[in-house]
C-alpha cells in the first residue's frame, strides 16, 4: 500500500529554532544605517523590531529555543505534513522520488504564520500593544493579523492599495482577525501625504506601504515594525519547516538529493532548506543541491548584483549585503506578487557565492505549464510563487527521466492558491502573458545601488 | 502539555462504509416515481445512477467494503484530523470539552469528495464516460470535477446562473480540474431552454439546475447522473468522517454526549453522526445525543411536513418521505447556500420522527456570532454553512457553563469559508439580515406536496 502523508505527532514538533549563521564559513557582513551607510548596532534597530528579535538577528547560536508558548499555538496546525507526490511521478513518467513539505494547512494558507505567531509572542513579551506592517497582495498582513489576535495584540496592515481594490478577500481575511488595514499610499502618514499629495489616485507599491509601517510604527507609542521576510531571525523562525521535514523524510525512508523552495524574499525557501543545507555545510552531505527559485520579472539572484541595496525603496530601513535589481526597481505585475521584492535574504545571498546554493528564475508561463500536471495528479492548487518551486521539481523529475536516475527530490508547497484562481483562470484561457526584463531597464535599476567602500 | 489535534494514520482509515439502514427500527419507506408516483424499483433508478451505487442505496449490509482504488484515493488527504478546541472553550469559560472533525483539508475544501471519489470510482467501473451534475454556490461541483478528473472522467456541471456570475472563484476552481461549467439555464437541454424563452435574463435555480443535469445525463452517451447529498449512499459514503473521528475521540479518551452536524441534504452531518448513532441504535449509547442544524430560512425539519415530496423543483427526481418545505419552495439568499434546499436526507428524517435526534434551527446572524468567538479562538474560517453546526456546539457549551456539567461535545466542522468571505464581512460591518419565513408563503409551499396514500 502506496503511503501518501508523512504526519508526526505535536509532541515531535521541533524545540528549537536552527541558526544558520553557526554553521556558514561565510556570514553575510552586518547591515548599514539607511542614512549613514555606516555599520548598525542591535541598538540602533531598537525603535524598530522587539529587543528579542535583535537579539535572534545577530545571534550566532547554533540552536535557539522556541518558547512553549510559540510552540503552544505552532501545534494547531503543526507539524505540517510531508507528501510523497505518488500520482504525479507516475504522470511524469519519472524514475525520480518526489515529497513536498504542505505548509497551506495554516489558518493564513501559508508558512507565513511561523514566523508571525513567534513575532507576536515576543512584541506581547515587550508590553507592545501592537505592531504595523505592510503587505503586497495579503499574505504576511493576515498571518500577522491572525497570531496578533492570538496574543490580543493590535494589527495596522498597510495594503498595496491596488490590492486593496481588487483583492478583497485577503483584506477581509485580515479584518476577520482583527487586522485594521488601510490602503496605501494612506493620510495617515507623512511618507503617505506627500505621494497622496503629487498623484491622488496613486496605486501604490510595497515600497510606500513600508515606508509608512515603518513611519507608523516609531510614531505611535506601543508599536513596533514587523517583518515576514528577508531578515535572519525570520529565516530561522521558519526552519520548523525544514526540522520537521527532516524527521518525515526519516520515516519514509529517504533522504533528499535536491531541495527547492521558491524565494521573494527568501524565507520559505530557507526554512525547508536550512536545516538539510546544516548537513552540507558541516561536510555530512556534501552532494546536497539547494535550489532556490525567482520569478523572471525580479530576478534578483540570477540577474542582480550582489552588493548593498536599501531594504526598501524609501531607504528607511537597514541597507544589506545582497543580490538585489536594486530598490527603485518596480517588477512586471506578474502573479507571484510574493516574487516581486527587489533583493533577497543576506544569508541566502551569502550561500549562492559560496556556491552551496543555486539560482533558477522562470517565467510564470512555464510555472503554468507545470501547474497543470501537478495539480491534476496532485489535486492540490497551490499558489503562483509556490508554482515556481514545483516546475523547479518537475524540470529535474524529467531531467532524472532522461538519465535514469532515482533521484530525490523534495520541495516546499509553501501555500494555497485560493484566492489566486484568477491567475489559474488566466493560464487556462491564454491570456497570461510573460514579461521580458530589457538589459537596460535592469542596468538603469542597479545605478541607484549606494556606494560603500568594505 | 495540551494536544489539539488527533491524527491518524493512512493505515488506520476506514476500509468500510457504514450503512445505518441496517440498524435502523423504522427505515424509511421506498421512493415513488416521480411520475406516477407509484413505489420504485432499482431498474427505474437504472439509467440515472451507476448500477453500483443503485446496488448501494438499498441495501440493508450494515458494513459495505470501500474498494481500494477509492481508499487510494482518500488518502490523498484523509485521515482528516480531529481538534480539541481549547483555546475556544477557554473564551467561553465552559466545563464542556469541544472536539471538531475538520473535513476542510481536502482538495476541494469540503467533505464533499468524500462520496465524489467513490461515485467517480463506480461510474469508471462501468465504463462511463462522464457525469452530469447541478451546483449552487460551487462546492459539490468542484468535488465532483477533482474526483472525475483523477479517474480519467468528463465533469458536466450546470451551475446556478447567479453563482456563475457572481463567485467565478469556484467556476475557475471546476475548470482546473478539468470540469465542463456552464451557467443555468443554459441552451443546451430542452429544460433550459424553455426558461431562457420566457426569460432570457433568468437567474437560475437549484432546481433548474438539477433538471438540466438530469436531462443532459439521459441524452448522451456514457453520462449519468451524480448527486452530492441526500440519497442513502451518498451519506454512507460520508461515514468515513464518523468512523475516523470514534478512533480519535478514543485516542482523545473521550466519548461525546453529543454530536452535532449542519444539514442541508444532510450528508456531513449524516457522515460524521450515524458510526456514533450506531451506538444509540444497538443500545450502547441510549443517552447520546444527536443534533442535526439547519437554516431558519429553509427550515425543513423544524417547521416542514414529514411528506412525500419531489427532490427537485421540475419533479423530475424521485419522490421520497421526507421532511420538506416543498419542492416549489425559494428559500431566501442566506450565505449558507449549502442549506437552502428544501428536503432532508430520508434516513434522517427518519431517525427523527423516532426521536433518536435532534433538529435545531438558526438565524444567519446569530451563527455569525459564534462565528466571531470561534474564529478568535481557533483561527480557522469555516463556511457558513459549518457554522451552524458551530453555533449548536457554542450553544451546548454555554448551556454546560450554566449547569455546570463538563459534557463532551463534538462538531463536524464540514469546510472552510475561503470562497465566503463576503459573508464574514457583510457580518463585521452589520450588513447581514435575518429573513423571517411567514407561515403563510410556507403553507403555500406545503401546498404542492404530492396526494400519495400508504
Amino acid at each position: 500500500m502506496k503511503q501518501y502523508k508523512y504526519q508526526l505527532d505535536e509532541n515531535q514538533m521541533p524545540t528549537q529554532w536552527y541558526n544558520i549563521l553557526a554553521d556558514m564559513k561565510s556570514p553575510p557582513p552586518p547591515y548599514r544605517h539607511p542614512a549613514t551607510l555606516e555599520i548598525m548596532t542591535p541598538d540602533d534597530l531598537a525603535p524598530v523590531f522587539p529587543a528579542a528579535l535583535i537579539e535572534q538577528e545577530v545571534s550566532s547560536e547554533r540552536w535557539i529555543d522556541i518558547p512553549e508558548e510559540v510552540q503552544d499555538v505552532l501545534r494547531m496546525w503543526r507539524p505540517a505534513p510531508l507528501y510523497r507526490a505518488h500520482r504525479w511521478e507516475k504522470a511524469l513518467d519519472t524514475p525520480a522520488k518526489i515529497y513536498y513539505k504542505w505548509e497551506g494547512v495554516s489558518p493564513a494558507g501559508s508558512h507565513k504564520p511561523n514566523t508571525a505567531i513567534a513575532q507576536a509572542y515576543y512584541a506581547k513579551q515587550e508590553g507592545l500593544e501592537g505592531f504595523a506592517t505592510e503587505t503586497g497582495a495579503g499574505q504576511w498582513g493576515s498571518a500577522l493579523s491572525l497570531a496578533n489576535q492570538l496574543f490580543g495584540l493590535k494589527t495596522k496592515v498597510f495594503m498595496v492599495a491596488i490590492s486593496y481594490q481588487q483583492k478583497p478577500y485577503r483584506r477581509i481575511m485580515m479584518e476577520t482577525w482583527g487586522g485594521e488595514v488601510v490602503p496605501s499610499p494612506s493620510s495617515e502618514t507623512h511618507a503617505g501625504r506627500a505621494i497622496l499629495e503629487q498623484d491622488p489616485d496613486s496605486p501604490g507599491s510595497l515600497g510606500i506601504a513600508i515606508s509608512e509601517a515603518l513611519e507608523y510604527a516609531m510614531t505611535h507609542d506601543g508599536y513596533k515594525y514587523s517583518l515576514g521576510s528577508v531578515v535572519n531571525f525570520v529565516l530561522m523562525h521558519q526552519t520548523v519547516i525544514g526540522l520537521e521535514a527532516i524527521k518525515q523524510m526519516e520515516m519514509a525512508g529517504d533522504y533528499p538529493d535536491i531541495v527547492i523552495g521558491c524565494a521573494g524574499g527568501g524565507s520559505n525557501a530557507a526554512g525547508l532548506i536550512y536545516p538539510f543545507m546544516k548537513d552540507r555545510l558541516t561536510g555530512e552531505k556534501p552532494d546536497l543541491r539547494a535550489i532556490f527559485v525567482e520569478s523572471t520579472a525580479c530576478p534578483s539572484m540570477t540577474r542582480g548584483a550582489y552588493a548593498y541595496d536599501w531594504g526598501d525603496t524609501a531607504k528607511t530601513g537597514p541597507v544589506a549585503k545582497m543580490h538585489t535589481v536594486g530598490h527603485a526597481f518596480i517588477p512586471a505585475p506578474v502573479h507571484a506578487g510574493g516574487l516581486r521584492y527587489h533583493g533577497i535574504a543576506p544569508t541566502i545571498s551569502a550561500l549562492l557565492e559560496s556556491e552551496d546554493g543555486e539560482a533558477r528564475a522562470y517565467h510564470q508561463l512555464e510555472v503554468f505549464e507545470a501547474a497543470e500536471t501537478f495539480t491534476n495528479s496532485e489535486g492540490i492548487i497551490v499558489a503562483p510563487e509556490t508554482l515556481h518551486a514545483v516546475r523547479a521539481a518537475y524540470d529535474e523529475a524529467l531531467r532524472c527521466k532522461e538519465t535514469g536516475e532515482s533521484q530525490v527530490i523534495l520541495f516546499n508547497a509553501s501555500g494555497h492558491g485560493h484566492f489566486d484562481l484568477s491567475a489559474y483562470d488566466a493560464y487556462r484561457r491564454e491570456s497570461l502573458r510573460d514579461y521580458r526584463l530589457e538589459e537596460e531597464r535592469l542596468a538603469e535599476a542597479l545605478s541607484s545601488l549606494p556606494q560603500i567602500k568594505e
